[in-house]
């Protein structure tokens, strides 16, 4: 990796460095009133559409600029990975120092008359769903996660069903409801059925839960038929996100046999507002758990899926501070993306760009490295101290969830910022 | 109902009479070369984007008729009930014998110098998909179907799980892989576990089976947080279709625990091509099944949500002659589409235009009425027998599945044609 550093200022520690460069959807009151597609770098918002009057910037790649002016990435991400990593190699170039593009001189002589244009302050700007989502499908891979809750709900000894290690277990979740980061979050109410009772009863959750996931979000689609290998998957998948899968444990546990989760998951799930690419994640990759039983030769891989990507969730109650409540790790994921992506497609499903394909809850080993309330609290029965003084066996309307995630090595620090929301009252 | 007749030929026994009217997206080389809305009446799609240049056709409606040269029905739909009403209205008016409306005359004048812009044959256009489809939801809402699973795959003293009569359990789809009718199904290849099998193994199934449903189509969204009681569902559902949820039964036993069917399902599945209105269906109403135990308050209704259609599927061997092996009604549902709606937003997941409801398989009480071949042949014990002397289990490659349905009642048939499709081998 050569040494790189920008023009733009970058705070020590940030998440958006000049290696990163993640994609999203913004709007600011004068210079992009419509929602349209962002850069983020350092604490500023390089304004695509504003970098787009500019061909000479652009004439030796292969593509319309005009994709910059959409209210999703999903005509950006149409445009294929040949695009992608020219429009990144650009990008780096404009921002670089000793670049010899004109960017930055056309931003500081903005800067000089009062104008901001090219780079708009974060704090000015509203964010927006990066992508227009077609499916969402959740995947349920991480071996800890399975294991602890097939150990609550079923049998310890026997915690994963026969087919776990086989196949990416996964579901179609609900498209219509996932949100960006800071939209806040109404307690879902819905049909319980309490031990003790003879029947349900209609409630407002009394286990609303986070979940702790990443989602990758496919840039190419496939024809109905049509099968991915894991050697292709790299160039169906454009980038990640943070992914908060909010759950209602109780909802959850009386709706889902035989056909899966449904009312449970589908009221809610949050994303963060930049896409970290594939690309800037490369430097970050290392290898999967090892598999055993061996899997099937469609599920078989040769390089690296797996990213070193360091997650933190923290809770904040209504008024008070917040607190780190899990540290975990994407590359504790026992089916990587591209066995992910090869299973989805082997029945010849088709796949379309825009889809979301979430982790399922990522858990580690560790007991503070578990991706739920539900495993960090055992089913309610361990409750989290917090500094208030007050105690979380789920969460307690008022309170803000927050998801973090970076990677970091050789000094370089790639981060995706965060997910956050506030959880309302029941409507 | 007045008794009505339209100036368009109708053949008798039509499933299009002008008591339908129902929407599609069809084209024609010449008249519509972009697809476009079109209404069937008899043997004909009358081209809605030629009758929006008429403006006297459509004065007094507070709609934008450029709706009807989209290539979906939304954004048709997403003007609203009281629209839907008014051209409904307005084409019956158009159509019908003794019209004060000069389309009959610009229609017979254009034939007479040998064009036909206004009423074009069935025969010369395409179909396609009606909807651009959001999220894809298929519930679980025959009792006899849900029984007869139950049987075989559980217990047959026990055969319904403990939810099932408190709520009309459902899961999410994979919307990107619903196809219109006529578009040909490859079967699909995934990891199946043969009981005497130590380990899975990949495999084109060799249970492909196909299920008769219905589907809703949501008509107008809400928001995030927000509930539609039974009492306001109808203005939430602009329409029907019938439905073949494709299922591979030996995928989906050893893939849906604990979550759910997948790959078994997210292959394909198939869509009619006529979109027929609520209000078209109104005469059809019937009561629903007796609930026992009741339902919780927000599932209870008033009024009368089922709909007495008659449903057959037909089975069609490679070269063959199509011959009827089951026999159902819609109105057999347990759970009607106002309680599947209340229950679907309860927990406050947003519907959108275009969204598309299923039924889960309908079977009825006869073995005959059974809706799959999991249910008509018991798990394959029970083959069908076929008058070219072969037997059927499950599907066959180059077997045609076609799926017809049609209300009757006081002389007037209001019907959804067919949805069919042919299994091709595996890719």
């Amino acid at each position: 990796m050569l040494p790189l550093s920008s023009w733009v200022e970058v705070p020590e520690n940030s998440d958006f460095s000049i290696y990163n460069l993640p994609y999203g959807i913004y709007s600011h009151a004068k210079y992009s009133p419509a929602p349209s597609v962002g850069v983020r770098i350092g604490n500023f918002v390089l304004n695509l559409q504003q970098c787009a009057k500019h061909p000479d910037f652009w004439a030796d790649i292969a593509f319309d600029t005009s994709v910059f002016a959409q209210k999703s990435l999903n005509a950006f991400m149409a445009c294929g990975r040949p695009v992608w990593r020219a429009v990144r190699e650009r990008l780096t170039d404009l921002l670089r120092h000793n670049t010899s593009y004109t960017l930055r001189h056309l931003h500081e002589h903005a800067v000089s008359v009062g104008q901001s244009p090219y780079l708009i302050p974060v704090e000015e700007v509203q964010m927006y769903l990066p992508i227009e989502i077609g499916d969402y499908t959740d995947f349920y891979s991480s071996i800890e996660h399975a294991t602890n809750v097939g150990t609550m709900f079923r049998d310890p000894a026997n915690a994963l069903l026969p087919n776990w290690k086989h196949l990416p277990v996964a579901y179609h979740g609900r498209a219509s409801s996932i949100v960006v980061s800071g939209v806040d979050i109404h307690r879902p109410k819905g049909q319980i059925k309490p031990a003790d009772a003879p029947a349900p009863i209609f409630t407002p959750t009394r286990m609303l839960d986070f979940e702790l996931e990443m989602a990758f979000i496919v840039g190419k689609e496939t024809a109905l038929g049509q099968s991915v290998s894991t050697a292709e998957a790299h160039d169906y998948i454009f980038g990640f996100t943070l992914f908060n899968d909010w759950s209602a444990r109780d909802i959850q546990t009386w709706e889902y046999v035989p056909l899966g989760p449904f009312l449970a998951k589908n009221f809610a799930s949050s994303m963060s507002a930049w896409v970290v690419t594939l690309d800037a994640l490369e430097p970050f990759k290392v290898d999967s758990p090892a598999q055993n039983p061996e899997v099937l030769p469609y599920l078989q891989y040769s390089g690296q899926y797996n990213y070193d990507i360091q997650l933190e969730v923290f809770l904040k109650p209504e008024g008070g501070q917040e607190q780190q409540i899990c540290s975990s790790n994407f590359k504790y994921m026992y089916w990587n993306i591209a066995q992910q992506l090869a299973h989805h497609t082997v029945n010849g499903c088709n796949i379309r760009v825009g889809d979301v394909c979430a982790s399922g809850t990522i858990s580690g080993k560790e007991t503070n490295s578990y991706g739920s309330l539900l495993e960090l609290t055992w089913k309610g029965t361990n409750p989290i101290r917090m500094v208030d003084g007050s105690e979380r066996t789920f969460i307690l309307d008022g309170d803000v969830v927050i998801v973090r995630g970076f990677a970091f090595k050789n000094n370089v620090r790639v981060g995706f910022g965060e997910v956050y929301a506030k959880v309302l009252p029941a409507l």
